[in-house]
């Protein structure tokens, strides 16, 4: 039965301890809401899967978000792990977003395709240790580092996946922060990281003689926000794509020259090194999130993931060397919402969902992100970055 | 007809340029991914969307992603414009989130409820002048701050909307970047400026004796992207919420005092600003971006959304000023895909859809991120970060 | 009298109120040295400096440090206000350092000279006003605006030379920082602008309906520490300095072709972004430190005044072209060190001493720094880096 | 005989290359520059230096900045390894400085000393390899790090006094930045480093397959400019100085009670995060440039030093816990300018000079800029901020 009781005047949401994930309680929490604002959820009441796989994934389930899906591609990518014709299944409500991917896909696969790479992966838990000085603080460091095979096997002892590579240690006055990095599988890994290292902080806390107080974060990991730390020391993923645009086919299927793609490359890095920007390119945000929301990643993650540094050079033949570095690309193949139905349809399209395919899938992640840089930077130049928005991006009555 | 032609050896995704937008073209399109990958998108296939509605918001359209939604509240808010009750529609598979936030806006309602306000709005196109030298450049701008008000009208030929309200203006040896600040009334309005600011360039070049070569985007608007630009002198709406936590309710519902809050806060703030963090405090990305999807904002915004800065204060009575400043919050009431079906009954839920409630969702989208501040910050310090997920959380088999 | 009393067993350095700034008080403080800690001072008491012109300058005088002058030139300049050839003195103690400037120089010379001019120029003092909450803050703010007029009749009384330009606001809870910008003739102004925001914050207070409490700087002035908002709304002046560099020239002088130059320079720029530096060219603190010292600037505001933003393009013909932008270089041509005995004799060099010299100063060392800019960035690549500073930087047993 | 041929129509500054550092080498040159510019260098040529120590200092040497020194002090020091009462020498031209650094010394040794120590130490230099590949480039890591012991023996051939400690690696497309950190001893080390990576860098293209092409320096050092990669993982010393200060002293000396500078506090954090500074505290520049002046130092590296993040507790007692880190302090007790005459003999002061005292300097630095943060600081909420700049720093006519 639902529990609809009120406390102090409080009206409080439906809910059955017992068993909180069907569908009466999802369509008692939509009365409830008709109730109380007047909203029918006709919509969000329409859906396939099944309440009870939510678990685990939501907490007061009362439906879905329907929300669009596009389909890009093919986009031909050489990757390390990410070989041949991806179509890509993009959901977002923001008009020319995928035929403008679309479009660069187009270009790279023309021009050879996409190279990727996974270049190094780190997922963190930072902790920080209060100590009584600073001097003490430094040799707090100097024995965590001693007894690292010890806090690794206590952090490693509560997960199958996950295994701890090495902490970085950061001094403020008597604050000693050790931010664990870890290797994660095929899970983007934060919960997992999370219960690791509190297991090893448990244990420095029980071993270490002044048993030191501490703070699980200290906000450095930097979780969910982005930073400059997750730019240099990587979070998640490392993922680098890389291709060498045709100059003939930039000026036929972009109408731009690579000369002026250059050109005016000098003047937005210029322009990002200025306002301090987390992104020297143009908006890789788009296509990740376009993707997140498609195939169950942590959508919030974008915050972190949507950070890149651009480096191209022009070639002395007049084709254009692209390179965009993600350095905190955080995604899954395993876990987290990439079980769900639509989402494990869109990555199963991929050939990324399960166990050991989480670099096939960031290296797709970054090959996608490159084609968007190569379609709105041209657009810009070429002049129809506008005409085009108004043309597909019209949705007001 | 569905047009599947083969150009080069590329297979290409089934369009009909004469009605892209029909049940038959996105089954076309499933049948396409069926063929091509082997995956039966069964689920993506189950929808209630018109596909005729999604025109303007998606291209290749083929289905949806259904993003489960938890609900949460009620949240007291005496806002300037959002005032009363709210419930709060969630849509994530983050686990524990929809119950951390839930039980956040339980402590802040119960401390009075939270105050919010919009205190400044611009959206930005920022197109980049070309001149010879840097002090044409600097005359340039002279030029350009005399005309403010030929270059004003010429903008806003282009929209009923939007208003420029100020042209920054800033240098780099011969580069004369150009900020147009605009307000956009209850959309987003990236693209409405663009537009916008296309007219006014183009003016620009038609009436400036050197006809200036400019760049619609020099890369500091900065669109889609974190910048310190932006948390400096705002993007969309910055939006405050603030609360007075009671030391009582704070220890009765979250298990923690407000002294340890506050020593946590220094220590915190100082590893924030080490690392370079766009966000001084816990995790702002994650209530914005499942009221994002819900609501049918721009998810991708989130990478701009996400910055803040948290300001507290222990006052001398043992309670917790707290405030949390989001300055580059994007969002719309209007617009977009807020007009979608389930997004637009989500809107429905806040009483914010459509003209004239931009300002009220703005304010309910800070008023629940100060619930999930206090929720994952007291949880990190009473100890229960952890298990909370290890619970709440568990989504694999 | 000297006075060397002792407080709590605390010795007291030798002063005398009624007269501190003469020969009988430096060596009466030069003897407490040698006294206390065994050194002799006869290198810091040989000075040409009159002990009563330090009055203003410092406390405690004793004597000086003598810092070596190398000089540097010619440099040919075609600036707005500097024009023709220069001969820089540079103090330093870094071996290498002037001769590395020279020969970018004679580069720079040969090249046709630099262009510079001052495209901006603002000098700060950011009180923060503290309000009961957002709301109020925000309207506080419109108050303000509203009495610009008033407010700057207020902060002007105080000063014959400083004017206030605007006042920038920013927002943080129920924070509202007020960025007073001034322009302070040839003085840097640091002290002007404090004095003259004292009278306006007095003013505001007394004015004010809720004389709300105030706080003479929040922090974001920022004085004497690097930050975005110095790079991005300018602090003291923003100089350009630009030349094109002849491919020939640099061959022969450097040993380095423009191509290479700028393939190297993606490289840079790439790294500068990465790591968040304040400033993504070479070196501009090393040139600018010597002429700072040399010419009786305040040396610590090099903190802010390094900072820059290099942007160059690789024209048709081969030809390099070079801008460098010092957003934030604080200089006087009179008052503080200025007028001293050696630092105005090396203004006096560069005929730049005393009033209206201020912005052929600052375009001076604009083109300075791009002089250096050019030697080291092509030492690097020309692989003479390390030799060079085995060979002329050389200073231990 | 000087030799001040003219070429291409340059007038060249006289110089003799086979002894340049001699009295009448430095006279030529100040009669060089009456002759050209007008202006005697009389002050400039009085000096007691010896201008044949000044080799390996300096070119083109031609006289003294006589920049004054004022006595700040005592200031008392329980560090790990400065322990005493310290006079300070400090070479400033901003009057009140010296006074103001001076009554925080009394303040904190009232309070019982500042405790001091450097927690970590490298410097580094920063070369970049360019790779073919993404892929590449990281195979090319692991080559580099399996080659460690190769690379570090390599390097520290060059070298007697520094040490390789590790290579940080950094990637970007198909580019590696090797970031090299050193021990360099009494040194700064900056040319060391240079030298010994270079001998590195010329060892890996030997030995590695590719033999690939690189940079000295791809900017992430970041010499001579401050960055956040510098303030996490630090550059020369990262020290801190920490003290508790009495709430009875803080009261009685600068007229401010702890609990309104912590409530202060709070609100500088805040601006400081919003605007990106490079320091949350208040000027460490100022106490470190005249430090840096007086004693030899390489000035520019002020640039870098004076990043800083204060952390501060406010104590149950009422007492105020005030730590401040300096995460980039480049000092030297040997080498450089350290060695000349004035410069030696305030180190000796300090009891500082030559091998084995580094540490102790860093460690004055620190408890100094410590000095000078409740100094300001207090004064900015006293009220006698601007009057003490105006009784003590007119230094105009």
């Amino acid at each position: 039965m639902a529990d609809t009781t009120t406390t102090n005047g409080r009206v409080r949401i439906p809910r059955d301890p017992s068993d909180d994930y069907t569908q009466e309680l999802a369509a008692a929490r939509r009365a409830f809401v008709q109730e109380r604002t007047g909203t029918e959820l006709r919509h969000v009441g329409h859906y396939s899967v099944d309440p009870a796989t939510v678990q685990g994934n939501i907490e007061n389930f009362l439906g879905v978000a329907q929300v669009p899906i596009g389909l890009a591609g093919p986009l031909h990518i050489n990757g390390e792990h990410a070989r041949g014709e991806f179509y890509v299944p993009m959901a977002t409500t923001e008009g020319t977003l995928v035929a403008s991917y679309n479009r660069g896909m187009r270009l790279l696969s023309e021009s050879g395709g996409v190279r990727t790479t996974v270049v190094e992966e780190h997922m963190q838990r930072a902790p920080v240790f209060v100590l009584d000085d600073a001097l003490e603080a430094r040799e707090f460091g100097n024995w965590v580092d001693e007894r690292f095979a010890d806090i690794k096997a206590a952090a490693e002892s509560t997960t199958r996946s996950g295994q701890l590579s090495y902490i970085g240690q950061y001094s403020i006055g008597p604050l000693r922060y050790l931010r664990f990095n870890y290797t994660t599988g095929d899970a983007a890994g934060q919960n997992m990281t999370g219960k690791a290292t509190l297991a090893a902080c448990e244990w420095i806390r029980a071993n270490h003689p002044a048993s030191p107080r501490y703070i699980l974060s200290g906000n450095i990991d930097t979780d969910k926000k982005h930073s400059r730390i997750n730019m240099l020391l990587t979070r998640g993923k490392r993922v680098v794509a890389e291709a060498t645009i045709k100059k003939e086919a930039l000026q036929r299927l972009m109408g731009v020259d690579t000369e002026t793609l250059f050109w005016a490359r000098q003047i937005q890095m210029a322009g990002s090194f200025l306002v301090g920007s987390a992104n020297n390119g143009a908006h890789a945000a788009n296509g990740l999130t376009a993707m997140f929301i498609a195939t169950g990643q942590d959508v919030a993650n974008v915050s972190e993931a949507h950070a890149a540094v651009s480096y191209t050079q022009l070639l002395p033949n007049g084709d254009y060397y692209w390179s965009i570095t993600l350095p905190a690309l955080i995604v899954a193949s395993y876990g987290g919402g990439t079980g769900l139905a639509t989402q494990r349809e869109c990555l199963e399209v991929l050939g990324c969902y399960g166990s050991g395919n989480v670099h096939k899938f960031a290296e797709i992640c970054a090959a996608v992100v490159l084609a968007g840089e190569t379609s709105l930077s041209s657009a810009v130049l070429a002049g129809d970055w506008v005409s085009s928005h108004d043309q597909l991006g019209r949705n007001r009555p």
